[in-house]
């Protein structure tokens, strides 16, 4: 690499090494730290945040920035690098460390508050604590800037370069067509029973086949792992350490199955940077919604798919011959897409799931524009989900408290799962293009064509492009609501004969 | 706590929190690093280190420091807080950042050097590399000074107060008394082949017996966590999170219960703090011996007695009903206490330990002198070896490249694990003699009565006194070799039916 950029890959290396420390020490919260060791936990979080906030703020990174920014001769990868750590940078300056600090104090106490009010669904301690966190959001993004409205800087926290605009277009664009096909699946779908529910699926087994799923997608487990927590979560501390959990319950094969399957992809993102430029932005993900495209590429155009499973069903059913011994392959494909409208998203199927975030969109740009309080919001989610899935809940807990970001004052957040969901259709597309010969390599058990074509087209670049150039740039168009409507017409037409 | 100290405590308790994630990312990389993790967790540790020392280098730190020392109406425990943190801030401020960083590269590179050499007992390719590190631990004690002689510098890095002519004469009186006593012990033990070699006991029984005595020793599993490693230790991250390790083999019943019940016993004392004082000096181990010395107590006082067997011998032989059954309870103490003069250190028993750590202090003092140099350090340990012990390795790395710590220029650390277990003895006779139901507790499977005694006059102290000065204030005395050779004979004596 360029000498001119030396003094910035240290100080770049530097914080990605106290980075991965943060990663471990998450990770390590959620999978093996004994319960009482979240009090001495958030002390060693918050004091390596203080430490991470100095190393921006330190003026030698400022200085080595400007150098290298002037210097002659470097490449468009290494000028990333010293884009990005700028970007990193002023973001980070730009938030006073008062507001900082009151931010993470507020989300801590609001989280909380959140976690002991769901259950009892009590709206009136949560309600004041949103309103205090959605406030303090606003503030920091009058400190950030913002290319057209307040929210596109919450959204450039996830997505660099979206726009609340555009995104309205798009997710409006894609409920329109949601919401007819989401009714001629349930006609063509009938009300048959789910032939997976009521089974017992020994853990033992099911360890084993998630292990063997993961090797096989090539993930390499010499540079990474796969635990156990909570809530599946991928942590990639390190490309040479990439942490990936995922979920058993003896009652659903799937949720585990499928939770490897959408970490594993995160991972192979995290495993596919350039060893060149580790400890630096272009060792890193250019945002949520490409990550997310990584993910569901692999649970969903791969996992739930005929090529897929007429690879791996015989053997899931040699080592469950109890319960799957006497469901076919079309019976259980027929399951495992089973639409079916429910309040819990993360439950959600492929055709519902967008409609649940084009809600959460709708609702939480009201809320950061004022024109929505928290006390109108029960209301108003249950309207949107009637609105969008014909059903709503009967409580909070199952309605607009049941996820954890508006707790933590994650605006902006949500709508990066549709923008993955719709990018992991366009890039399945581009990659056929390039390689026909793909689903016959996904019948016969081989990723390496697929994983290689991901790694050379989207994992290298690192933080080089953001999320809809790099898509530009490799299926020639921005992100789109037609190759995501196609996958599900062409699906959807297949297993119940509808088109 | 006194006002005074608040911008003490605020500063510890930051370093304290750092210090916390080094532990868990070191903790992780013996236990659950994916392999290809090493040189990213290098990076992350060495940025730590860094940050440690601008920590205590802040003069921020020094001016907290100084306000602190001259306030008045500060209690005995936190003046030990000023006091200790002065200690370290001055040790860390003496040595010089290049100083630091040479020391910490050579190690780096002496350990990788000694790890290849070591299984092709290359004498050559590791003897400079010693040399080096003893070079440089000699600049790093005069740099730090000494009370008496240079390597008192060292000492005071594992056992402060500690002296090199203290510890000789220690060390020699010792070496004194167990020499005739193991020949006493052979001859009365015969050739009699071991009973528990050549079984085997599955890993499962072995991993739920392990856990079962852990949580009745009173270690608190809900603050701490039992895991595998490939060499056992405990990482005491903070008192409400301290990780143990053991380490199973089918072979090998006793090697992960003596494992355990050690790591366990300095696994109490790092619970035993006191909660006021986490996050400072007053919350942390006084000392290497003083550490060793609760391990040992519990692996060998309570581990390997008649006592702690009468109660769990009958379990242990319903886990294993196979190879245990026919073996009764006498046989299986004289199995778990047989003596035999043997190579390996860390497989030695309780006679021979303390003759291997006599002749690596004898070998490092006059290493660190200059009287002896790596060349001539093979020939020298074979005569020390069958001076001591009456048998030599055929290969250094049966011999002097054995062990990890010299690579590592850990001089000074060896003569801590003598000390260990002469205070095991001095403080276990001492808790008897407050606590006479003792071993009627232990033969009940009820050990509160003796931890309770161990955090009340041992752990809650922290680093208040030094290791004799507390040896002095619970048992009277300085440390003594007596108690233990007392205890050496009664039980040997029991046996063997010897006196």
């Amino acid at each position: 690499m360029q000498k001119a950029l030396q003094p910035v890959l240290e100080l770049s290396r530097d914080l990605y090494a106290l980075r991965a420390a943060v990663g471990v020490l998450s990770w390590d919260q959620e999978t093996y730290m004994p319960p009482k060791g979240g009090e001495g936990r958030a002390r060693s979080l918050a004091s390596l945040a203080r430490v991470m906030h100095q190393r921006f703020s330190d003026p030698r990174l400022a200085e080595a920035l400007e150098a290298a920014a002037t210097a002659a001769g470097l490449s468009e990868e290494e000028r990333a690098v010293v884009r990005e750590l700028r970007r990193d940078r002023d973001k980070a300056v730009k938030i006073p460390e008062a507001l900082a600090a009151e931010i993470a104090e507020t989300v801590s106490l609001s989280q909380r508050v959140w976690a002991e009010a769901r259950p009892k669904n009590d709206t009136r301690a949560f309600n004041p604590w949103l309103a205090k966190v959605i406030a303090l959001r606003r503030k920091e993004a009058e400190c950030l800037g913002y290319a057209e409205t307040p929210y596109d800087a919450l959204l450039e926290n996830y997505e660099p370069g979206a726009r609340t605009s555009y995104l309205r277009g798009l997710l409006t664009d894609l409920k329109a067509q949601l919401v007819p096909l989401l009714g001629r699946i349930r006609t063509a779908q009938g009300d048959a029973a789910d032939p997976l529910a009521g089974k017992v699926f020994p853990l033992e087994g099911q360890r084993a086949f998630n292990q063997t799923i993961l090797a096989a997608m090539g993930f390499d487990l010499e540079a990474g792992r796969l635990d156990e927590s909570a809530h599946p979560f991928t942590e990639g501390t390190h490309p040479e350490d990439v942490r990936l959990t995922t979920r058993y319950s003896e009652s659903d094969l799937m949720s585990a199955l499928f939770s490897t399957l959408h970490e594993g992809g995160h991972g192979l993102y995290e495993q596919g940077f350039q060893s060149e430029f580790f400890g630096t932005p272009m060792a890193e993900a250019v945002s949520l919604g490409l990550h997310e495209s990584q993910s569901r590429l692999w649970e969903n155009q791969v996992g739930r798919s005929r090529d897929f499973w007429s690879r791996y069903y015989p053997d899931l059913q040699k080592v469950f011959p109890g319960p799957l011994g006497a469901l076919g392959l079309d019976g259980f494909l027929r399951a495992i897409n089973r639409v079916q409208p429910s309040l819990i998203r993360v439950e959600a199927d492929e055709v519902t799931y967008n409609l649940h975030i084009v809600l959460r969109f709708e609702l939480e740009t009201a809320l950061f524009g004022g024109e929505l309080e928290p006390e109108g919001l029960e209301t108003a989610w249950n309207e949107g989900m009637r609105r969008n899935l014909g059903i709503a809940p009967s409580a909070p807990s199952q309605g607009y408290m049941q996820d954890v970001h508006w707790s933590c004052g994650l605006l902006g957040y949500f709508p990066t799962y549709t923008l993955g969901n719709l990018r992991a259709a366009q890039l399945f597309d581009a990659a056929r293009a390039a390689l026909p010969g793909i689903p016959a390599d996904i019948r016969a058990g081989s990723f390496g064509g697929l994983k290689g074509w991901l790694n050379r087209e989207v994992h290298r670049h690192g933080r080089r492009y953001d999320g809809d150039a790099l898509m530009e740039k490799v299926t020639g168009r921005k992100t789109e609501t037609k190759p995501f409507m196609d996958y599900l017409e062409t699906k959807y037409g297949e297993l119940l004969g509808i088109r």
